[in-house]
């Protein structure tokens, strides 16, 4: 099977326009520098998914919702009861996000879709493009709705209890938007073949390591923590150093030791990224510190193994400095495997068409994660500028984006044009 | 000289009472809890000292306000031309601040007052106590004002540009309050011959020494300053611990390190009060972290040579891991050493009166700073319960009051009931 290479997309192609127009579907009107603010249910989510709706349409697929609002473009197999070959990611964004982030796999999938069909018409298997309704869990704090309904995690009749910062619940934003209705196409699917999810790195490695694809192994598992320490808050002038139980330089040699530990546990990412000192005030000893940890690794084992060596220490610091630690965890997942054959697909391909790739981690969490206990599921990554995400100046060269729908559709044509077993 | 030992003061005196009293002309009225807050020229303020001027009167004393509010009440002496001996401190409060910080040295001055006056009769010197219209700085952005006008280092003519947080001006506050009028009497001095100022430590020392007394041989000198950090602000997952400028790693760094040379010189005391990361997310490496440095000692070469060693590490540290560093001073002032013969004197009075006493510094600034370039400047320190001070809690036993009220009382019964050289 060599065929794929045939179909080779550049920045000449309409990617980049698409991916332009569709970031014009934002809360915020007010210019590049403001981002995509596209939040589930909102309105700028429903016309923009409304927008991807006729985009698959015009690309010859048939298109449908599901019960939560996922949007499916279909193009039809010749054996049509025969696995589904899935691709896509989420249309939503974070607030101020980047118009690459889900958005760049959803359009690359529905590009690598008509490419397909226009060059060897009816494939085999089903394929698929899905525009997820949500991941980032930006509007309500919950993330996966679209896929955890997919896969199965999330039963669309929940959402209730789940509100966002204006006390609307999820399942009613859901209603008003005109989905999770009875008569609707349930999202639960049990006729998936694979899944392969086309996404920006958001991180440094590719560019760094000046390669043009990134073919992911596996997706870290996180742990989230909030550690508070408790000492005294007192009088910076009138208590001698030797009579303080000071929360934040407390607080600084616990970050300070948490950097030392990941650094030398090879590929261990650990983070404090928000820290709130009390009462906050220069002349007054803080006497509470909160921090939050997110750590991250490709093992579970082996981030079990340091959080559990990590707190030991954290004990042991605050007991000799006479401070109060409470470490509550609040958030973990396990690292999820991509499938080993579609990843070594993936690197054959790049080989033929001759791209500079490597395998690596996920450090993000991403749909296809839900996907990996289901049916074979891979991801391919393409650089982001200085690693940059989750903001208006995420970007990626219209090249390097093209790169990346080259190897998604070499790999779609593979699977859905090969009869596989069932 | 051992006359004055017989006045002593006990648990029993109006002390108490009138300290509670004072305490009700507050801000809030939610009780307790909520501590004092009486701003400078402020409605509780005003009333304050109103009611401090009827208890001075009752106390037999002449009662006169100066042209910025501070009010005093006067012994007169049987040569009245003489230097003034003057003691007192300040009515103003930090909001949600204790009843005794300031309030204490006024009402214990005007008790040692009343029972100098009848237990002696008319000393040599005219005997004095002031209470300061402000010293904490707490409503507009200038401290020792009262102090500051009396000692000449503030005119009264100024506060145009100095406003509080409703954008009214120190000058237009004072005049609506009835002060600043060219027919009130001038607040500098130049008939003083000495300034001693009773006060509770805010500190745990005489408390964890088990002291009743403390002598403050010399007010620290400070120095303030804002650190900012500046690396990237990255994706917490996708990041290499390698691959980052983690500005709160950097500042944690930084703040341990100050932690280490602080425990290391004698008698410096170093906090790092207030922090603020950015963007403060959990899963996002903070890209911008400034906090706050207040660096206190009593001895000015040593502040120096500290600083300057800090800020020479603290640029290695900023310079190895990839980070700018700015450090902005805000405030800097020299320490003012007390004077020795009247620290000797209350020395020796603590030991006839079989009060533990300690000579220590204060970490704290006082109005008496103001006055020691100008006449001879004593403190006298009583211990303040956990060392908790600017808080509800602020708390010193009434038998321990009654002590420091009884120690001053020795003092300036022999300063101005003595013939003093002029």
């Amino acid at each position: 099977m060599q065929v794929g290479e045939r179909i080779r997309f550049d920045h000449n192609t309409e990617l980049n326009e698409l991916i332009d127009t569709l970031a014009e579907f934002s809360e915020t009107a007010e210019g590049e520098r403001d981002g995509v603010t596209r939040l589930l249910y909102s309105e700028p989510w429903k016309a923009a998914q409304n927008f991807l709706a006729r985009t698959m349409r015009e690309a010859g697929l048939s298109v449908r919702f599901d019960k939560v609002g996922n949007l499916i473009g279909r193009l039809e197999g010749s054996d049509p009861s025969s696995p589904v070959i899935l691709t896509g990611s989420h249309i939503d964004t974070v607030r101020n996000g980047g118009k690459l982030d889900g958005a760049y796999g959803i359009i690359g999938g529905i590009a690598a879709l008509r490419a397909l069909k226009e060059t060897y018409g009816t494939p085999v298997h089903p394929l698929e493009v899905v525009s997820f309704c949500e991941e980032e869990g930006s509007r309500f704090p919950i993330a996966y709705w679209g896929s955890g309904n997919m896969t199965g995690q999330f039963d669309w009749r929940g959402g209730q209890m789940v509100r966002d910062s204006e006390g609307v619940s999820l399942h009613a934003a859901m209603e008003t938007s005109g989905f999770g209705r009875e008569d609707q196409i349930d999202s639960v699917r049990s006729d998936l073949g694979a899944f392969v999810e086309l996404h920006i790195e958001q991180g440094v490695i590719l560019e760094r390591m000046a390669k043009q694809i990134g073919i992911v192994e596996a997706i870290v598992g996180q742990r989230r923590y909030s550690v508070t320490l408790r000492g005294e808050a007192n009088h910076a002038g009138t208590t001698p150093m030797n009579m303080r139980t000071d929360a934040l330089a407390g607080a600084a040699e616990l970050i300070v030791r948490l950097e030392q530990l990941a650094t030398r546990a090879a590929a261990l990412v650990a983070t404090a990224g928000r820290l709130q000192a009390a009462p906050n005030i220069p002349n007054v000893i803080p006497g509470v510190v909160e921090f939050s940890l997110d750590i991250r690794h490709d093992n579970e084992r082996t981030l079990s193994w340091f959080c559990d060596y990590l707190f030991q220490e954290y004990e042991d610091i605050a007991n000799r400095r006479g401070l109060a630690l409470e470490v509550t965890p609040w958030l973990a997942t396990t690292p999820v495997p991509m499938s080993r054959p579609l990843t070594e697909r993936i690197e054959q391909i790049c080989g033929r068409l001759s791209l500079n790739h490597r395998r690596m981690f996920s450090g993000a969490g991403h749909d296809a994660q839900l996907f990996a206990g289901l049916c074979p599921t891979a991801m391919i990554f393409v650089p982001s500028k200085a690693g940059i995400s989750h903001s208006p100046e995420e970007f990626t060269a219209p090249e390097q984006l093209a790169d990346g729908v080259s190897v998604l559709t070499a790999l779609l044509h593979e699977l859905a044009y090969e009869e596989h077993e069932r």
